[in-house]
């Protein structure tokens, strides 16, 4: 059993934001396996295996480069953004933990990527430059109930929020279900931005605050970053607005 | 004005974490600005100007880069982990904020980098596998009982809490006072791994709960990770433990 397994995070985008930890995993594997669009993201090399497969099916992708990788082999696992933020990680040491015993004996290392969050933060300026938290709003696995609470605990708590997932065919209005709870708890006037496919084609930031902010705008490739009382916003003219959290308190 | 300011993430530790995007701008920078240790792991370039300074004056580094960048020059002012985290992003646009109106027109663009927390996570297993907050301890610009607000917030909202700059010589005590507030909300069982030097030398990796973790631990150089109630601990023989979060609730 001298196989070894990588975790690889890609970044939200195109190979700028690839470290040099996973150009050389990458370079090495010897099957690369993943959500399609993310393997297609990878440069072919000859006599590596490539195995695409559905968005829905972590687990079992987990399983078969877990299986792989104890047949000796070198096998990459891709996923977008940084591998340990609600993406592909979390799925292979949850099989791990109720696989074969001899799967923990495996050679597993993860490689962080530059999640979605940090690149929009980027984009925007420093929003998360001061108290953050990050919530991902997919229901399939954990009940809604326990996401309202960290929702009200994350505006409670004053934090700067990131928010993954926040719209699937299976639930559409999670999101608007979410904006409404946070108006609860926030100011109408807090910082909303929308940001879709960072670093891709159709990039589009959409500045907006939390009792404007329309629910329909959101889709799959949105990250939805809510402001603090920190959070401020730099007026420029001819160009985009900045924003950042401030270091002081309020 | 034609300069331009890059704000560049190094990323935790050497070069292995560095991005494309980040290699080419601290190529193309005429002078690099930061804190000495960071701009020690820049690599020397003949004719580029380096100008290093000590960690607490990060708003007089910022303006020092702005004026420079408003003079024509290309700037990178750098940064350990994520600048967009706990780090320079915010202090350039804070003295933009405050700076003279022309600061407004300058080509600024963020380099985002793995933050110390995705680096901690990646050598545990996956801890931030699932929701996630990050709070820093210092009170250097803000109240205690801001830090109070968040700690109890994060702890109500069963997050995993990543704390950064979790011990200074000013205030030796806070950690232990974080601690102790935490164990008024949460098991005294919580996984707490405290992250040494993660991916430099001397890095340790420390598992230990709530109940048990010795604050006199914690120096400058650990990120401090405290579970959640999904946080799985898959022991191993001969080798660390890894940890994750499980992507279901409880």
């Amino acid at each position: 059993m001298n196989g070894r397994l990588y975790v690889v995070g890609l970044g939200p985008a195109d190979a700028r934001w690839l470290t040099l930890e996973a150009q050389q995993a990458l370079a090495e594997a010897q099957d690369v396996i993943g959500y399609a669009p993310y393997v297609a993201r990878v440069p072919e090399r000859e006599g590596q295996t490539r195995l695409s497969s559905d968005n829905r099916v972590e687990i079992d992708r987990a399983r078969e480069a877990l299986v792989r990788a104890s047949a000796g082999r070198i096998v990459a696992v891709v996923s977008g953004g940084d591998p340990g933020v609600f993406a592909m990680a979390a799925a292979v040491f949850e099989a791990v933990d109720h696989g074969p015993r001899e799967w923990r004996d495996l050679d597993i290392r993860v490689m962080p990527g530059v999640s979605a969050m940090q690149a929009a933060a980027a984009r925007l300026g420093a929003p998360l430059g001061h108290d953050f938290c990050a919530i991902s709003l997919s229901d399939n696995l954990k009940p809604w109930d326990v996401i309202e609470k960290r929702l009200e605990h994350a505006a409670r708590g004053d934090f700067v929020i990131a928010l993954y997932n926040p719209a699937s065919r299976a639930r559409p209005t999670r999101i608007a279900d979410a904006f409404a709870l946070l108006r609860r708890f926030l100011p109408g006037q807090t910082f909303v931005s929308l940001a879709k496919s960072v670093g891709r084609e159709g990039e589009e930031m959409i500045f907006t605050q939390l009792d404007k902010v329309d629910p329909s705008q959101v889709d799959m490739s949105t990250l939805v970053l809510i402001g603090a009382s920190g959070t401020r916003r730099i007026a420029r003219e001819g160009a985009r607005d900045w924003v950042y959290t401030s270091r002081k308190a309020n």
